[in-house]
Order: structure tokens, then sequence, then C-alpha cells
């Protein structure tokens, strides 16, 4: 036992990963492999969509019983008409600080036809599915694992990974009797997915439990070089669909094509006015106010690795949209993207009509200065500027015989704005050296693509944040067949024991 | 009796409706209304999606026992790999010309979630079910039925409508004792819904039974404002699918976004760049070649009812695609239609996504003078022209590494041109004749705005064709809740008394 760890000690010195916590999870994590992948899937098995609050609940009692397990006291923070908060908490006398770790349990919305194997039975696979791999059995699988495998899940990365590494690292860190320096707060949130409607409501009802120096945000991707990544930031979101409409119902393509109005091709139009070839949105006053980076902050964005190329070729891309542009600079911009489209049928079901709507979907991702309440009003003031009577209710006969265009233009109230962090803080330096300690040189990112709740986070607690991710960039998030590599996992175990004792 | 004919003969002769035949027709279905629903409700709840063989025949062998009972002798005409043609002949001693009537017994594809009341299970409602009308009971309904009331059923109108006007005007015509003038020929096809690939070859294979002096057409819906119509041509159509293709998997739309080409986005450009905002197709040659209308086509568009204002209110509309241009203008010219559209998800199933692939299905009608495949390889240089590698098979990831803009058109083989037949021909002033003897005065359409394989028919016999619609213009034809307005048969029975003994 000594000598693995002695054995283990050097190799990681080697890449500067000195953390002794890190070190000692690395050991325990090698002894129980399959009692972790086990635990993992009985997690992984319960159904995390928000909207589904049976199971839900159970998810929040299997997290309480977790940190239980870990002996920490933990316990639902229940609010009307929201998902509970799983809160909980290591006292350590005479800490200076105190941490607070986030991640959330419930998962994105899903369609159980598009995944190979069902998104709440989990699956180990000696591969990725791209990879053709194939399930194989825990219990007749040799140790160590290998760890290339993935174990396919909805929430195995996003985000549910986290929780379980925090789990883990905490019974390595007790085994190895490793003390803990600062006071140390969990907060595990169900809505995440939907949006987080309800988590400012939840901290400001209960601010005093929530307080604390700085909160990690255990959530996302590493990056796809498969480099720990630390993110100062993330940017915010806004989601709008927008439908426009033509006939009170389909016609026939033949006795009314080219005479009747059609909606797909309007909203075609609508959509191409929006970006121009280059990835430049062209809506009005899209990119005012976005507060420039600092010297730190660009030359963090220098020094990162480009995964561009490879990722291109993983990708099957020709091309990036505003090429030669570095994929780390691009996620320092806001973006406007088409999440999805319809109108009436295609491929074998297309049949002869004109459409009576179309539909597109479209999400809005905002950087620190932007309003997201005000890139909407300006998003429909662009549609307005091409002619069109814009409603947010669906219209009536009268309304729709009263104007030549109309659309209809909905948001779901799940809109923030993005947060960045300073780098150049003393706990945002400290934060660095451990996590380089733990896994050697991380990408310091100002702003990470994806968005959290940052900002409702920021403003009810009055505190910072900054995020540190585990998961594989590969792991099919928010779409189907997610999964995490086995190796990220292991890896978050070691990173949450050195975040845990720092 | 003779008391009910003179006294609908009077009336009837007040409208200009003189025929003698329709006349018949006219005394006929008022003492058979329920049995005439009866017949085609039984023969209307045989399926008839063209794919689905084995029902198409069990359709087959319903008209030919239709046929029979009428003493008019009839058989399937097979070709390997296609529907059977239901052919028969009414040979009429002396006769000087031969007049061919051509209807197609299947109906377009459907989805029966879509649908009401199932679409193959035939019912009588007492108004449109857009008038919020209810089922009625044949059995206890009063008689005269309301001519407002409409049977509800996938080819009610589109097209075993024509068949059973047929029929029962054969039933009225052999009553009355009226005389057949010209030898008949009955053509009914199975495939048209499916494009009609197989019919020019089995026109060809037995061409002797196939000529005549002229083809009736009996299919398509008469006016908006319930007038009869003849149209001396129909539009040509092609039909294609364009796929953009992006990452080879969808993509975390915080992630990647603003760095990942969006084919939503793409395919929005695509099709932005077809037509601009007065419904004027864009594409390079789009309008050449097209046969200028005569002196007398001219004439009969001016003449004839703009039903635009009406059809507005039915639909909802605050606009017509290129107002103030009429209806009967529009359709004298080709359209580009997007019929579909899709691209990952919207609404409640949207997801933060950018999509992997984005699709439109796109139907192109065409008028006299272009021809179907160069307009194809014309979208094709358009789509081309705009930077894109174009391919009409899935792209490998080698081809799709290769370009930065790619996209997949496939079209579907169903394509065929338009036809126009003069107005001065000696036969088509003695069809006007006819037609409005029983109907009163007609709507004379150079080309109506719907497609029929007619270019086929008339290069495989060398004959020339007209299309006498009776369907009711608002018959969700090529939708869900597809229906005939009983007024509309009885119409079509008159209709078709005076064509089979002109």
């Amino acid at each position: 036992m000594r000598l693995i760890l002695t054995v283990l000690l050097c190799a990681a010195a080697l890449t500067g990963q000195t953390n002794p916590a890190a070190l000692a999870a690395r050991h325990w994590r090698m002894q129980h492999e399959k009692a972790i992948v086990t635990e993992f899937s009985s997690f992984l098995a319960i159904p995390n969509i928000a909207r589904d609050r049976a199971n839900i609940r159970r998810n929040a009692d299997a997290i309480v019983a977790m940190l239980a397990k870990r002996g920490v006291p933990a316990r639902l923070i229940q609010e009307p008409d929201a998902n509970p908060v799983v809160y909980g908490e290591i006292r350590t006398p005479g800490a200076m600080r105190t941490i607070v770790f986030y991640a959330h349990y419930d998962g994105q919305p899903l369609d159980p036809k598009e995944w190979l194997t069902p998104p709440f039975e989990p699956v180990l696979r000696d591969k990725s599915i791209e990879k053709d791999g194939r399930v194989i059995q825990l219990a007749t699988a040799s140790v160590p694992l290998d760890p290339e495998d993935r174990i396919y899940a909805r929430s195995s990365s996003d985000d549910k990974a986290p929780i379980i590494a925090i789990a883990v690292a905490l019974d390595a860190v007790d085994a190895a009797a490793i003390k803990f320096r600062s006071n140390i707060r969990f907060v595990f949130e169900g809505e995440e997915e939907a949006g987080s409607i309800n988590f400012g409501r939840i901290l400001q009802a209960h601010r005093d439990l929530f307080t604390g120096d700085v909160w990690l945000i255990c959530d996302g991707p590493v990056s796809q070089n498969r480099q720990q990544l630390i993110a100062f930031g993330a940017r915010g979101v806004e989601t709008v669909d927008i439908t426009v409409s033509g006939a009170r119902r389909e016609l026939h393509s033949g006795h009314y094509g080219n005479w009747a109005p059609n909606p797909a091709m309007m909203l075609a139009r609508i959509l191409a006015s929006m970006k121009d070839d280059n990835g430049r949105v062209l809506n009005d006053h899209f990119y005012d106010g976005i507060e420039p980076l600092s010297e730190t902050e660009k030359r963090a964005i220098a020094e990162a690795p480009a995964p561009d190329a490879d990722l291109m070729k993983q990708l099957w891309l020709g091309s990036s949209e505003a090429s030669p542009a570095k994929l780390f600079e691009r996620l320092q911009l806001p973006s406007l993207n088409i999440r999805g489209m319809a109108s009436s049928r295609i491929g074998a079901q297309a049949s002869n009509v004109i459409p009576s709507t179309a539909t597109a979907s479209i999400d809005i991702r905002l950087v620190k200065g932007m309003d997201h309440q005000l890139i909407l009003s300006r998003l429909i003031d662009h549609i307005r500027k091409r002619g069109y009577f814009v409603t947010d209710i669906p219209p009536t006969s009268e309304i729709r015989m009263a104007h030549a265009k109309l659309a209809m233009v909905r948001t779901t109230d799940f809109g923030y704005n993005a947060v960045r962090t300073s780098m150049d803080l003393p706990i945002s330096r400290e934060l660095i050296r451990v996590v380089e300690s733990a896994r050697g040189p991380a990408i310091k990112m100002p702003t990470m693509g994806g968005s959290v709740p940052l900002e409702a986070i920021e403003r009810a607690v009055q505190t910072r944040t900054i995020t540190v991710p585990i998961a594989n960039h590969d792991n099919n998030q928010h779409s189907f067949n997610e999964n995490i590599r086995l190796q990220n996992l292991w890896d978050g175990i070691e990173l949450m024991a050195a975040l845990l004792t720092m």
C-alpha cells in the first residue's frame, strides 16, 4: 500500500501533480473502481428530467444518503413549486474561508427513441459509440478498468459526474486522514436544465446557508485536448421561439403555390437576415456594451492550446463558422444559434402543401456586459424592422387578417446574463495553484462557452464563481447517448479531493 | 316523376342548365341520395396509399365491380412493379370520336394522428370541421340530405369523387334511356400521388386502348366561388430535398456556439436566396423559355372572377404573396415552394444544441415551356454558386471534411412538365359548350395550379387533355381531414352525365 503510494507520488511529481489529497484519491480509486462505477450507475438509473417531480425527489434523497454515508450532514431545501436543493456542510474549526461546491442533479429533456440504449439504464462501453464501442459487463471486467471505457446514461457527464466525484473524494480524504482547511458547503440544484427559474429565489430565502468566499461551479467539460480547464466566467443565455403564420391550414401547393404566403420561406428570410456568412450577427446593437478583456485574460486565451484542427476532424467539419478564428476566441463573443426548426414535413413524410406555420427555436449566448432582456427586445425590433407584426400569444383570426407579415415570438423566462470573475483576485490565483498541483498545467478561460445560472448566484449571495469542469468534451451533453469517459471521472475525483482540502 | 322533371327543367333553364343528361342525373340523384353516399363510403373505406399494394388491389377490384354493375366491361391492366390501371370501355356504334375519362384512385400519404376521425372510416358531417361540423348518422338523416353536408375520408375529393360521380351518372343515363354519341373509355390510375412513375410505361405498352380525341382529366377542385371550372392545362412539378450538413453530431450550443457551423442557418440562407420578398424566384434562368399566353387565354383570365378577397378571409390571411396580383394570374406562373423544413427540435422538445443537419423539402410547379430536369439542375447550380459542394448521396466523412459548405440535393424522379391545350380547338369549344349547358357559366383557365401527369399521357398516346374538376376548393386535399361537400358531388354527377353523352 505504502509502496503504491510512493510510486504514484513519483510518477505524478514528474507532471507537477504533487497535491497529496489528489494522490490519496488516485490511490483510493484504484482500489475501488468497480464499487465507484456501481454506486454511480445506481445514481444514474434514477430519471432526472426537471419536470418529473417524483423522480427528481428520488434523486435528491439519493444525494442526501450519499453525503450522509460519508458523514456529511445533508438535507433538502424546499420552496413551493420548486425542485429541492440538496444542501450539505462540513464545518472546519478555525477555517478562514468558506468554499461552496455547486453542481446540478437534473438532466436535459430527451427523446428515448434517439438513444442506442435507454438513457436511464446506464451501461459501460469499451469505447465511444462513435468508435463502435460495445457494452461490457462490469461484474466480469478485469481491473483496473480501461480508462477509455465510458458510462452511457443521461447526466453521466452533465451533471451527476461531479456529485459522485465529490462523494468518492470524501471517502479518499477520510481514508488518508487528510484534514480540511476551509469550511465546505455543497449545493446541488435540481432545475438547472429547466433554466434555474427558482434558484435565485431559494438562495435569497436561505441566504446565510449559501454565502462563501467563492462558489466552485462543478459543471461542463474540460478541454478538447483532455487538459484540465478553469473557467472564470460563463456565457449567459436567452432562448426564443419564432413562429411565422401563413394560412390557417396547410394548402395544396399546386392550387395555391405562388399566391399564398409561405411561412417557411418567410422564416428562412428572417433567420438569414440575422447573421452574415462569416458568423457575425447582423441585428442592430447586438454587440453593444460588451466588457473588454483584461491583459491577463487576453494572455490566458493566447496561451491556451488550439484544439480546432483536431476538433474539426473529430466532428467531420470542413471549416469552422468564422475560420480562421480559434474556438476559445469565439467563445468570448456572444452567439446566436438556431437550435431547431420545423415546418410541415420532410422526406418520405413530405406532402405537396404550403405549410401553415414555421417555427425556429433560437438560443443566444451572451457575454459580460450584455443584458438578456435587452437582447430579446432587440431581436423583436429586428423582426419588426422587416415589416412583421410581432405578438407573444397565438394570434387570433382578426390579428392574422390584419397583418401581411405576422410572427409570434415567445421566450421561456429562462434567460440570464453572463458573469466573469477576475483572474487577478487572490482567491483566483490560489485556486489556479491548487488545481494545477492536482492536475498539471490547466487552461484558464475568461469565459467558457456554456451557460450556468451564475448571475443569480452572484447576485443572491454576493459571491463570485469559478468553474471547474471534469467531463470529457465528447460526452454528447444535451443530446442523446450522453456519456463520461472513465479517465475523466478518475481525474475528477482527484480534482475534487484537492479542492475539498484547499 | 314527370312533373318533378319538368320543374327541374324549368328551374335549370333559368341558369342556362339545359343539358338533358345532366337534368336526368339530378332527378336520379334526388331519388337515391342515401344509396349514393353509402356506395361511396364503402369505396372510401378501402385504404388507398400507393405503396400499400394489397389495399390498392382491393380498390382496383372495387372499381371493376362498380363499372361491371353498370354494364360497362372493365378490367385491370397490370405491368410489373406497378399498381394496376382500371380500364373500362363503352363502344358506341357510329360514333365519330372517342373520349377518355381519367381519374386516379390512390390517395396522398397521411399521418392518421392528424385526422379528427380515421381517414379510412368515412363519416358524414353537417358542415365542415372548421365550422365545427358534427358527425351525423346517414341511416337516421332526413332526405333530401343537406347539400352543405360533407363526407370526410382520404380521397373523398382527390380523386375518388369523379369515379363515384361517373358510376352514378351511368345509372342516371341508363334510367333515362339517353343515348351515347361518342366512344367512351375509362382510365383510373393507382399511382398518381406517387408521381405516376409507371403510368407512361403502361400507356405505351397498351397504346391502342388509350387513344382518344381528348382525355378528360377528372381531378382537382372547382373555383373558390364554387363555380364550375375547366382547365386547359396543368402545371408540371419537380420535388427536391436539400440537406445541409454541419458537424457529424449535434453539439452543445454553449461549448461550440459561434464556432461550429449551423446547418439550419446555412439552409435558411440558401432558401432565402431563392425568392425575393415579393414572391419572385431569384434562381438564374428560372423563368426562361416560358410559353406566352394567347389572346383567348388572356381574355379567359381577365373574365374569371377573383376569389382573392373571400379566400383571404377564409384562410385568415392578411395578404397574398405577391399582392395585388390575382390568384388565377399567379397560377399561370411557376412556383418554388418550401413544403417542409426540419432541423433538430423545437418548442418543448428543443434542447440547446447546434443541429447536425437541416433539411428542406421543396416543390417547384412549372408552366408550359419549362423543363423539370433543367430547373432541377439550375437549382443545383444556384446552390453551387453560393459556395456549396453538392452531392446526391449521403456524404462520407472525407467529403464532409473536404468542404466548408456541403449540401445533399435529392430528387424523387416524380417530376414532369406542364401541358396546355389551346382553347381555340374545335374539341375545346365543344367541351365548353357542353359543360356550360350542364353547369352554367364556367371559368376557363389556361393552366390550373395543381399538377397531373398530363405530359406523360399526351406524349404516350398523342392526345390532348382538358381538366374538368368537381371537388370543393376547401376539401383539405393533400392534407388531413380531406372531405367533399355533397353539393359538389351532386354537381359532379350532373357534369359527368353531360360529358358521357356529348
